[in-house]
């Protein structure tokens, strides 16, 4: 049996989705069913419905987006650092491998030598960086509490999508918001990178650190692009001269836009569709849910 | 009535034996028997015991020191900027004034213009400064997470020693430590801090943030001098030759040294002994609980 935290979330519904589709045997905890954020209380639960992995796919994001979590920094602490520290210690009280739902928005930019960042990278868009979302920041402290975890895998999601119009889903938001920041970004199609987390585990490759990103990046200006050349949506997409504007007009804090490497991800075999054909994909089958 | 949240700990008992010094209704309530750090739950609870005042002497410390902070991060983080958060939001929500125990821990060495610092400086120690404690760093979050607090006071304690003898005071630490690292600390004497930290509701200063610290600072070398000369304590002192011999034969994590500016709190009126007076009368006084 594999145990789901977070199974309501939108990362959580689509392992929920990838489970039923495998036909395995999964059980989505529910925070109102078992207060899971206990250490000892999981660790119970654990010693006693013996699953064979949990997958944490629970984390405080904000919302509609990232500038709600600067008004509620303690939950949002609590949630992507605190939780994650305490489900360690119940799983490692229980001798349980488990995976967590992590983000490459500890990342800004690209490497000093171009290239995307690889999971070793120092985060540089953290609290010890001291420019940041506290909502990154909040992520990268939940990765510093979970270094050295043996049974583990982090897999660093960012920016996930796919072809089911939702608030929480990227070309959505594009397509909802007045104007839009131009920014090269490494970016998460939704079902591709619970699969690909999932198959860490079905492959039993080495435990660790994996950015789960479609190969490559965009730009907003090319995903706005294919929006308008794929008809799901005509408008003229307005642009913010830069980031200075952004801020000053329509954000409350800082965005992660940052370009990540995975190959280590394709090095154990696991492969994402490459980045501009999984949103061409995406917009060809978009639908309402 | 006056709620004491922490009331067992080192602090928070100096805090019990002040109000019960002073003939005051108090409560202190333990989190066995109420979960304060539900901010619901506390919210409840402060509209139905209807307090005066909140004095939050929870935190998390680690023991036998902050080494123990390094292996427990979960914990300490969720003890010294989660809590702080949750409390803010019941005490909002229940619109009752409130005192939290912070540190000056945030803060290494003396400001650049050779002064103590004051309490508007950037702390230096903390995640933001990425080099500190893992302790300091979430002491430091935690004060980012009250900032903007209306109707609070955030009073900075470091380094609590008075003439008991107890492995959480400082006096008692430096003579059954092997070895000793000399550095120059503004420190504060217990009594004095709990008596000065309910003056400022007593008095109706301010709110706002307050060092709390005995004026001036000693050297580690002065105080052990002193130890010796008061015959509380007759054995050579022995002193690391520098931070990097202490790092590497006692620590794992980095210790906070630093002097404070404690000028604020005496500009609204409430002064503290002069910190080499106050050594010399603990050792003077000193004695077993």
């Amino acid at each position: 049996m594999i145990l789901l935290l977070g199974g309501s979330g939108y990362v959580g519904h689509a392992f929920q989705q990838l489970f039923a589709r495998l036909g395995l045997e999964y059980r989505n905890l529910a925070r109102q069913e078992l207060d899971y954020a206990d250490p000892r209380r999981l660790a119970d639960f654990l010693a006693d419905a013996r699953p064979e992995f949990v997958v944490n796919a629970a984390g405080y994001t904000g919302k509609p987006n990232v500038d709600a979590c600067e008004d509620d920094k303690a939950n949002t602490l609590f949630g992507n650092a605190v939780l994650p520290g305490n489900i360690r210690a119940a799983c490692e009280r229980a001798g349980v491998p488990w995976g967590h739902v992590s983000s490459g928005c500890i990342y800004s930019g690209r490497r000093a030598d171009g290239g995307g960042f690889k999971e070793e990278d120092f985060p540089n868009f953290s609290f010890r960086s001291n420019r940041c979302s506290f909502y990154s920041g909040t992520k990268a402290l939940g990765e510093e509490i979970l270094a050295g975890a043996e049974n583990l895998y982090v897999w660093r999601l960012r920016i996930p999508f796919n072809e089911i119009d939702s608030p929480r889903n990227y070309l959505t938001k594009l397509m909802r918001y007045a104007r839009l920041l131009d920014a090269e970004n490494s970016i998460s199609q939704l079902d591709e990178f619970v699969a690909a987390c999932f198959a860490c585990w079905q492959q039993r490759v080495p435990f660790g650190t994996y950015n789960v990103t479609n190969p490559g990046f965009v730009t907003t200006r090319e995903v706005a692009a294919m929006i308008r050349a794929s008809g799901v949506c005509k408008k003229e997409f307005e642009f913010f001269s830069d980031e200075t504007e952004f801020m000053a007009k329509a954000a409350k804090t800082l965005r992660s836009n940052c370009v990540m490497d995975s190959s280590k991800l394709a090095s154990v075999g696991i492969e994402l569709t490459e980045v501009h054909a999984a949103v061409e994909r995406a917009l060809r089958e978009w639908r309402s849910e």
